[in-house]
């Protein structure tokens, strides 16, 4: 179904960018972890609006109430259920675009799929702003990815045509990705940071957007975890990220490049470690016949330019079907796939909890029963 | 579940590249349809191996032999069941690969998964030899969604470094993509196609192998089909194309590179014409917000190379815990991304027919019902 | 998954009887319909507890706030979800349960299955309350199916071992059913009722309880709906409604007492009438091989006895492992079954909805598109 | 979807009464378990057709033919695919019921939902045929639950009127269970079962026929299995069973009686036994808010008196609008409940086995992982 994802751990978020909250349902979450209200908060500040100039000027604290699930601090058993207030919406900015439709947004495809009395306003149900409940699931089950030595870290490997320093995949930074976290371009050469800060700053000048690429790595995953064909980790995170606005391409380890390239150098050849059976190399981003095999897992996901710009646009009066230009209004990023690195992080971290769960369903036992002797 | 996909229509593919036999299990097509086996053969023969020197030289026929679901030519409304008989294995090729598993291959995964009785001569239920079945199912998705004006075609984008010619998104060349399927490599232009056949032989010759980009397109569709969030034409097409063995990235419309892009020149601005709403580009690739626009749909498919090359490569004896030196044997295609054409053409046909019927149960009601009035 | 049901239209429930609030989120409700709040609000008044005499005297105004999915008025396409506070908990009442579970209640299961630090304060999220979102959802299904005819009524077949007057299958009384919905004891006969109204006194004197049998008709759905096998109408009826509270069994037409019965009693014939093809007798209670054959829909469900009693009970303590004896405080309905009535059509018309919606999508499409010609 | 069941073991059944083959495919079985073939084959002929004079004359050796996911005796961990050749089709007795739908069949829904080209001659993919698929599956799920100490058996509760004797809920007398499976009529009680045999007999003679109510029982299973709300225990069993021809009611523990006795009498006090907390009744059928109690499984499935008798019946003609009579030829079982009890155990089985995966995926591990050491 359209707004929820997950198996073991199924996540449902709610609500539109100008409706009175947007919210999220989590269900199947261990019962008695205690999750870090405070690190969670930290978490999705990272992804919330107005915090430089580079991003889009709409302010929202995004605090989660919760409504169930957590009770003194322990996740409950039962789903957990939270609600975030819309505080900053400016609907006016849209009236105009009930009959014409933004070049590249879902306007025009949500009229036609849903009728007339569709809210799309800022976007509705189809907004970025729904990655904030996203990121309120993502954040705990970070957390407790964390709880038992996985860890999920991104950066932006491209702004624009900016790219960031190649990582060594067998061994990716964490804890410098962790350290770069909070930059409003969370790249982690200083200097490409720097030019890719003069691009986008451009590009708001200049009433234009670019796209960029995130890259995401989880360590600490068990070997064997995943399943063949139709049901292996990159399917399951293929449909789930491409649910992320402005998704245009998923790909893994050496991703297209690496298609371009010869079996003798894409293969990894295993190796004996201390750990156990690893690869040399790892092009295959940590997984074979969509099962893990031990090395991290490395995954692109290619975000489009904003499409909200202040150029002129040609576009269509749905009712007269004549021709229209249109000028958007409105606060937009200049350049969203900034604020999408946090979301990439949640719901990678979403997926790979349903399948840490499917692999073994006690592996957080020790929270959920400390005392009982059964 | 790993081996089945779809919603409305579901997808079961078994077996195993050297068991008795592989087949499929398709439930929910529409009942009164007639299939033309003719066809159906022809378009499974696109796939089969062992039609040219660019290919393995194993040589399976590919006729497949249904069980059920099929009366008179007809589909009877029953699910639609069917073997193919394995013919042409020669299992002693693997013999040493149960200790020894093969780089890049879901040999180690597999055993990690599964234990020890787990089947993977010549890659168990991980080959590609189980998309023989998906072309028979997909092969039938096509006929269907033929008859109401809907194609599906593809080419290969790029054949390890050597790309085809660009292609028109607003207007793909159906009728010529259609005529280069049955070429060894379906590529438009013929010198690229004549480079592409140097390189790959080139590449058969030096026991190495590459990889490629397979581009498919799907006109005819419905405006206004499909979802948003997580259950979109893209999530959904990324869920079931990840099935396919190979596959490390997949991406629409302009795909990563729109992403380096900007907003003023990637977005789709809308036109007037006299079929009604369209876009002036197709960077979008006919999908906004996970719904259909009434252009045409646009995929890339990146496949990687051949993991199966004749070099000696390193990998571990998984009882000795100790390093080895692995010799490949055994049929292999220098680049699988040849014969992955009409995968890729399957699978989209199967994906979008799931759409197509969620989207209007009837519109295959003429085949159905064609006299009784209710 | 636990707390989710549904495939076109998805519900989902959250909330603990003894939490800051419960709720739930319905994605996939047709866009542009209006609901009636005062007639939602009169069906949820129905299921509300405190009521009268025969029920718990816990009071609770159960009013659901809309977050999102409804925009003056109509259901706008996004998710709707929505939130009902509690307030008439009284929490210390369970002290003594966390240890010493309640029998033939899910304390000990729950305690089992999710630990130490499950929320079972009034039975947590396997409260009884939890039906009160079911309502909310259900009751807008139940407006949707009227607006296209549709009817959805339960009557009690059964309080302890008083029955209702029986009921002719192939042509129900709906409007009777109708006018009976909000009497204390939803029976047809009133001289049956006074009985069982006596009878629910006399075991709220003695501290005992009873159950009942809900009986639940559907006319006017759409001959040749379902589907065979394990996705029939009884298979997702049956599905959804054991996930009622305190179901113990569920029937369709003739029921249990049919199968004692022979093939010439039992069978149905076919008759030509007005309406089309109908059968004499109604024994299949509207359905054959999972799909409906134009007769009314008819299922029993039956409601175990509230397990909540005053007697002094054995049970254990689970720290201890020693017998203890159990008395239960708090508010309890001596027949829980009373308030079932409204929580089994609301169940039994979100399932329905769901396969009219399956059956075709574009049922609503008048509410949805009202004046946009495509 | 229609022919599918099962979440971590997934299985489709495939056929049609008088097509070719009828089959199967299971996906997610334990890699390594050794099937027991005569075990098996001894499970299926409890079920097949021809056995005794009670029984439908048509025979079938309902030999399964094992295309994949079996090696050298093994499970393979590959999808196990398998078919049954249909020998004994007599499609002539069946050619005036195009037109004339037999009452209580799903001759005039199938019509409905699927069209002029629908196969129901011998009732299709509807027909009880397609449960000898389902006994290979359950076949193989019993030996699996039977190695780690899960036990389903059944009997006849109720032949027409006559019952068996009645069975105490804490403590089914398992090994009895399976003594009597092989007799024609599965009672305890051997002079109600001979009085079910007169009954039966009686009724062959008359051309008439009845149902019966079939009883099963789980031990063995873990404590704390399942889920609250719409995916508990009883959800999935109903869901699936309901999935079973002529099955018209499902009940758990003390069932529809039960709801119409007293709380002091149903609850089910708590107790310490040697094995832990128990309960002293079983009322509740070892299942709490859809969880696993530690008491046995206790379910009852009422099936409806088989709808193919020799009586003249009242039918009418789909293409002529007009009242027919029809007279039903073939040959038919006078009470299909004898034929159902080994069914039941094996629907019941696979979902219990599901549940079991779900619990503990590692559970079968030392079938799968003798050896190696991770």
């Amino acid at each position: 179904m359209a707004s929820y994802f997950g198996r073991t751990v199924k996540v449902s978020t709610f609500g539109a960018s100008h409706g009175q909250a947007i919210g999220g349902v989590i269900d199947g979450l261990p019962c008695g972890f205690p999750v870090n209200l405070e690190t969670l908060q930290a978490f999705l500040k990272r992804r919330a609006p107005g915090q430089h100039q580079l991003q889009t000027q709409r302010k929202e604290a995004d605090i989660p109430e919760f409504q169930s699930g957590i009770v003194q601090g322990r996740l409950s058993g039962s789903p957990l259920a939270f609600t975030i207030k819309n505080t900053s919406q400016r609907s006016g900015d849209y009236d105009n675009l009930r009959d014409v439709p933004r070049p590249s947004h879902a306007d025009y495809t949500a009229r036609m799929r849903y009728g007339e009395y569709v809210d799309m306003r800022g976007g509705g149900h189809f907004s970025a702003r729904i990655t904030a409940p996203v990121c309120v699931a993502g954040g705990i089950a970070i957390q407790l990815l964390e709880s038992i030595g996985i860890h999920v870290r991104a950066h932006l490997a491209q702004v624009g045509t900016v790219p960031d320093t190649s990582i060594d995949y067998t061994n990716p930074p964490m804890d410098k990705l962790a350290s770069i976290s909070t930059e409003a371009i969370p790249m982690l050469d200083p200097v490409q940071r720097h030019t890719a800060e003069q691009l986008v700053l451009e590009l708001k000048t200049s009433d234009d957007s670019t796209g960029g690429i995130v890259e995401v790595f989880a360590t600490g995953l068990p070997v064997g975890m995943g399943n063949p064909n139709y049901d292996g980790i990159e399917n399951r995170l293929g449909a789930t990220l491409f649910g992320m606005p402005a998704v245009k391409g998923i790909s893994f380890g050496s991703g297209f490049p690496g298609c371009a390239s010869r079996g003798s150098k894409q293969n990894d050849p295993f190796i004996i470690t201390d750990e156990g059976v690893r690869t040399k190399n790892n092009n295959s981003g940590g997984i074979q016949g969509g099962i893990t095999n031990g090395m991290p897992l490395v995954m692109q996901v290619g975000i489009k330019p904003t499409p909200s710009i202040y150029h002129e646009q040609n576009s269509v009066s749905l009712s007269n079907h004549s021709a229209e230009v249109l000028q958007i209004k409105g606060r937009h990023d200049p350049c969203v796939a900034l604020r999408a690195v946090p979301v990439v992080e949640a719901l990678t971290a979403l997926v790979l909890l349903d399948f840490v769960l499917e692999h073994d369903p006690h592996v957080f036992r020790h929270f959920s029963h400390p005392a009982l002797e059964v």
